[in-house]
């Protein structure tokens, strides 16, 4: 069966998620809709794009992705559909495909999907989920609309080498209170070329990484690659970013030996 | 497949939900089920008909509708099925059935269901989920009771003509703080006969109805009709509803020049 | 159609979730996946084993439960995957099956899946998946891995009898506030042979039983079995625990005369 994703910040509470869903199944009746999240921040593109860059590898190869972040369309920011490693994208061009891809899509499509212009505000529905339907159903990206070559920037603060120290910062806090740094691990590797280093942040500093979180005791502070493979600053059964005031943001420093 | 939908106020920590859907499952193995939304506030039958009936026309028809709220049984809110415009609806005749439509129901059978009636606390998995599994499997709604002409009437606050003004209310808030009022497009448009008006509440006015929320600045407010068609002020990106203190009942008053 | 279903404590707005239906999918396309709760309080074995012991039932038998809560292995807390009542239930063995189940488990197995030991955090997704989807194919257990002849125990607090007073404790609060007890219909009849009895917590006495929630007016406090079972104290249409500021683990005592 052909699968749909859904990451949006529609919440749980309204009926928007399910006029989505709704409008999918009366075009595609044999579909799996899964939902990533519907608690994205509202228009916040920077979570929207960690949070689906690390789930979509995890689904077969043509899966399509709804992303109901930032919807509003104009000429600056048109719908769009995308393939990239097998997998299918529809959102607006609003700059989240260049936050969460590493590398150029393999193909990029503005839709010009026919729609009831008289209703524009749930485009998420109204054209991206037909857009989606098509696709599931096998048809070609280039039916959609017209290729172009690249999607919108945005820039997004990177790590950046200050001497012996690689500075980041915090660009995810998770339910558990874990810290998500934007120091990969690739990265960190890259930089420190086997040196030995301390992870500080406000008055703490970390100088082991540990495996998984149950290497130091309960409550105690620590710092792994999380399962994304991003730098993490966790605690050990305990809510890390709320007991050290740590937030989005917040910059934490690796000093290389 | 069928599609059997679900709008409840059980939560999404409890065993409620996943209960319901068990016995769905293991009554009728091949089943899409669709969470509308169990986030309703306990016993809010006037949310959760907002909810419902701005969700259901979204499905195909046939698509088979429960509603857990407000559903103790008794012989005044007897259980029952309805049908309107080729979709079932099961629940409590509590009144909702009233809030969510405007026409007459197709069909209104109360249903008579044998279940255990030594546990009498849980009608949405023992009742409800085995009258929508009849239908979702193509049965008739007359098999399940007998029919009746007429559901329970619960009174709703109606928009108000006085004088030149509209007088509605907030009718519902959503999780982007948009507040929804009870004043329709259609509504506005008749009482309007096509005279300017501008929207008042509290010390507010605003005097032009905007198409979409990006029409002004971020961060000011704005007047449109929503994807409900329902007369909504929000915030281009802002939560309207808790930065300009409206509340649900409020007053909304459309004067018209 | 297979059905696997998700105990966890990872939350709705995160990718983690998604991440392990997206490896479900991957693996086995016509399942159907069901969410009993991603709310469980992080790391609280006894909620989770309560919403899981009440949801299970209403499953049809071949029905792969996964339990992702506690989730960390280690000698001492295998991954395991047991069979209890025609149901299969896939988690670490961290005491968990010892507060689920009332019975020795029909079979027990300690499983030996290869995984990615470099990336040890997310056995929900990397080693429970691949064992339920075994499963969930008509796979054997025993292929999983050896078979061991019990589980570790955790203890639960149980109610006591002092003289002819039955106490038991608060033991789960649900979305409405209602408060449930260790105290089950069957373990009450059983110690009351009968007789007539109230109950008292805090300074509060109900000495009546209700048979349903609207037995009483509204916002009045009742005592009565609910759905699953157990004696539970709650007030028609209002929040009994937080107004009554009943918390976990406070103490509820059935006074016999």
């Amino acid at each position: 069966m052909a699968i749909i994703t859904l990451t949006t910040d529609l919440g749980l509470k309204d009926y928007y998620v399910s006029a989505v869903k709704g409008s999918i199944l009366s075009q595609l009746p044999d579909v799996t809709i899964v939902d990533i999240s519907h608690l994205i921040p509202s228009f916040n593109l920077q979570e929207a794009a960690y949070v689906l860059k690390n789930s979509f590898p995890n689904f077969p190869e043509g899966t399509v992705h709804i992303i109901g972040v930032n919807t509003e369309l104009s000429v600056n920011t048109p719908p769009v559909g995308i393939e990239l490693s097998g997998h299918f994208f529809i959102g607006a061009d609003n700059g989240i495909f260049s936050l969460m891809f590493d590398k150029v899509p393999d193909k990029i499509v503005e839709l010009s999907i026919q729609h009831d212009t008289s209703n524009p505000n749930f485009p998420t529905r109204d054209i991206f989920a037909k857009a989606a339907c098509h696709l599931a159903r096998g048809g070609t990206l280039e039916l959609l609309g017209s290729l172009k070559s690249s999607v919108n920037e945005r820039i997004l603060f990177r790590p950046v080498s200050v001497g012996d120290n690689l500075r980041g910062t915090i660009i995810y806090i998770d339910s558990y209170n874990n810290a998500v740094t934007n120091i990969t691990k690739n990265l960190l590797k890259e930089a420190g070329k086997g040196r030995n280093f301390s992870i500080r942040f406000g008055s703490h500093e970390i100088d082991k990484l540990s495996k998984t979180y149950q290497d130091v005791v309960e409550g105690e502070i620590l710092a792994l690659y999380n399962a994304a493979g991003h730098l993490e600053i966790a605690m050990n059964r305990g809510k890390a970013s709320q007991l050290l005031n740590l937030h989005m943001g917040d910059t934490i420093t690796v000093a290389f030996q």
